[in-house]
């Protein structure tokens, strides 16, 4: 929690430099810092909060859908890597080699893992004989490191926290269906849980996995109109059972090869809430991740016994199981205020005499500036359950609202560049060319995101190349 | 889950050949595979299932304490290493070594953590300026990694899981004070959730941690009689506060360098829980720490009724917060009757369709062999409850009776040799000399455990060399 000694409170205005702006809300609201080493970040006791909140949830979708958590090594033989020809492409330039133990060279040199696909497969093809053993449905939450030119804290950084999904399934259907619906879990995990609408889709042929026949992701829109792309999931078919020798005795009585999955979220989500969430004062943390759900401030808390009545109401919602934080430091109320709406504290009470003697609190909501009321202290653990719930569906409404009004049909280069450079999503038809993404990008610096489920045509043409148009498309500037 | 396919019967004679028992139980129960670089293991889910309640159990205890959770990178500076004379000389052996990013070597080699403490320090050193930042209660879950010459599943392996609490305090009294209740906290939940008793105190100079002040261990006694250390706790004083130029300014105006601690435990205490509790038939797991705390057999399950009884049961169970798995597998009862007591599932339900009739279900425990007894169908979640905490009562008296008839007081080097030859600990007075340790270890392979806060003398003498005894301390040898 910020410390008065090292508390600052300024921030870059958010419409003025937003990655300014970013960059102070994270380090002054005490979620992360940087670490020694360039690239890397430490998340300090509020970030890391945010990520244990999102891993409960998430982690309770993961195993309700029939998966259970697994374990593997960090450090992965380098020839591991080598065996899927487009998986060492991806990742070879930017994987950290341990080649010594202590003054003594490895016969193998080994890679900390960028992904565990390798060392899962390496197991699978031990653990898996017959259909019986099948699907395989495991996932781990370990931490990755991928060598990164620039970085930001959460967003880009060398080593990240994450969750890697693995399943291998008898049939191509079974493990499509699979991609698809990890792919609505964390859909419906995003917008019930961060309150972040995202855009659901495949991505394109230059934009997926190294390794995969087909990638999935969840875009979100951040405040400045960029794209984050929050979670994919992969459909791998054979290609890496194939390499690895994974094999089963079908009912058949012949050897197959099984058709497989992955799929991963990691601690770049936590950008995502802040991103598509904050204003000019901070942080606006939804309830479900907020680390402290409501900062309760004592007014004239040196009049007789209104600390007392803090406590004793601080100790019955925690009780009731909500987040709560009783601030009965020195510094002014009005200096607390500032402090928890900085840190994006969904809900704060103010409890002073006058409170006390109606049977009341005062109530701000961080997501309505400037609204105030009371609530009855009796049942108040109730009525600031439902409020909490409230104040999440507000925050999906304006974040869903935001990105729909930030999204332009386009159907000419000059559309789609005069969209992306005014803060919107282009949505468009696209002949599906490798040629004509690299235009856009080259253009206007904006990447396809993903193709929509629902591919109901806007136009018969691409947007670039004007040839016969074979897929709907979303584009944007992206993190 | 162990699946038919893969599973096979035997495991060695716990009585003949322990550590091939233990080899045995930890990959035929599907805890634990091999990974492919030399001593990595893969935690599979019935294994990593035990440390997720592990985790749970021992992170609301850290957090009841005051301490908050953090993550810190894995690369560390090879410099910060070198800070600390006796940190550096107790792991820069030991150390994986991050020398290159693709082609590219780094400008400064990167250790991969073999413990936080210099990053903590580090970060400590940019946190702290003032006595109000203090004391600062820290905790980090990671995994570390430490090269071993000879590994066992969860015993020693070059890469494991662990907690890390760190803590600055202003005084050195109140950072003694958190070395020893960090120490009580580990020998409470040993008892209380792994059904271990614990022997608790002081580690000698040279078995300490390499930089602290002084060390303290949860030492457990394992079936055969050796000791595993399953914790420890250390008090840093200011040995890497001033190298690491920590200081916050103090009441009386004056610039201080903090007293510091660290503590931690491993996925070792998987390998704790397998020794203390095994027997013959395999696997003894604790009820709060069982992945499956009851297995719910159908007996001539395809009688009518039978399978949807049970179906219904187990939901009922698992509502209540019960881990309950029902097998409804073509296995026979008896094959699956084997395989439940191998991985050392607490509780065995059997329902059949006298079962059904009499609105009963047949149980039979675990941690007593061959008994078994009828409970009603109603109210079976509430007396399941009940069972399940006598049954950990039950393997808590049994490894306490086992450990206590398993210690010898000895007053010569005869004894103490006989004693550990034997399978015991021995307990002696000590001089407090190195080489009286030495000699011990070298004469009888027993190394000093502890030296326990009781220290009402044995005798006067040391064990060893005759002269003046200073301490009283357990012998033992050790995993």
């Amino acid at each position: 929690m910020a410390k008065a000694t090292e508390f600052v409170k300024e921030i870059a205005d958010i419409h003025e430099d937003f990655p300014q702006w970013y960059t102070d809300v994270v380090r002054k609201t005490q979620l992360v810092d940087y670490g020694p080493v360039k690239g890397t970040m430490v998340m300090r006791p509020y970030g890391y909060a945010v990520w244990e909140n999102i891993q409960k949830e998430l982690d309770a979708r993961i195993k309700a859908t029939g998966h259970e958590n697994v374990y593997l090594p960090l450090l992965i033989p380098y020839s591991f890597l080598m065996r899927e020809a487009e998986h060492v492409e991806g990742f070879a330039p930017e994987v950290a080699l341990v080649t010594h133990v202590g003054e003594n060279e490895l016969p193998e040199k080994l890679v900390v893992r960028p992904t565990s696909e390798t060392v899962f497969c390496d197991m699978f093809s031990k653990w898996v004989q017959s259909y019986r053993d099948l699907p395989m449905l495991v996932n781990q939450w370990a931490n990755v490191i991928r060598w990164e030119k620039t970085t930001r804290p959460f967003l880009r950084t060398s080593e990240f926290l994450w969750q890697e999904g693995h399943t291998l399934h008898e049939s191509r259907e079974e493990a499509e269906e699979e991609t698809i619906k990890m792919l609505r879990v964390y859909e419906e995990f995003a917008k019930n849980v961060l309150a972040i609408p995202m855009l659901t889709g495949r991505k394109s042929e230059k934009e997926k996995f190294a390794g995969a026949q087909a990638t999935y992701s969840i875009e979100a829109m951040m405040l400045d109109g960029k794209s984050l792309q929050a979670g994919t999931t992969h459909y791998l078919a054979q290609n890496f059972s194939e390499p690895f020798n994974i094999r089963f005795l079908d009912k058949d009585g012949t050897l197959k090869y099984p058709y497989q999955t992955s799929w991963g979220v990691s601690t770049r989500l936590i950008g995502a809430v802040i991103m598509a969430h904050g204003d000019e004062r901070g942080l606006k943390l939804p309830p479900f991740v907020a680390p402290i759900q409501i900062a309760l401030i004592p007014v004239a808390m040196h009049k007789p016994g209104v600390l007392e009545k803090a406590e004793e109401l601080c100790a019955a919602l925690k009780a009731a199981g909500l987040r709560v934080k009783l601030d009965a430091t020195d510094n002014s109320p009005g200096w607390k205020y500032n402090e928890y709406e900085m840190k994006g504290v969904p809900v704060r009470l103010e409890l002073g005499p006058r409170d006390i003697e109606n049977g009341v609190v005062t109530v701000a909501r961080r997501d309505k500036a400037g609204e105030k009321f009371t609530l009855p202290l009796e049942g108040l653990a109730d009525s600031l359950g439902t409020l909490l719930r409230e104040i999440h569906e507000n925050m999906y409404a304006i974040a869903l609202a935001f990105r729909d009004s930030h999204i332009r049909t386009v159907h000419t280069m000059d559309e789609l560049g005069q969209a992306v450079q005014s803060n919107n999503f282009a949505l468009s038809m696209w002949c599906g060319d490798r040629a004509c993404e690299d235009k856009i990008k080259e253009t206007y610096q904006a990447t396809s995101r993903n193709m929509p489920f629902d591919q109901s045509p806007v136009g018969d043409t691409c947007v670039c190349c004007g040839k016969k148009a074979k897929h709907k498309i979303y584009w944007g500037r992206a993190y």
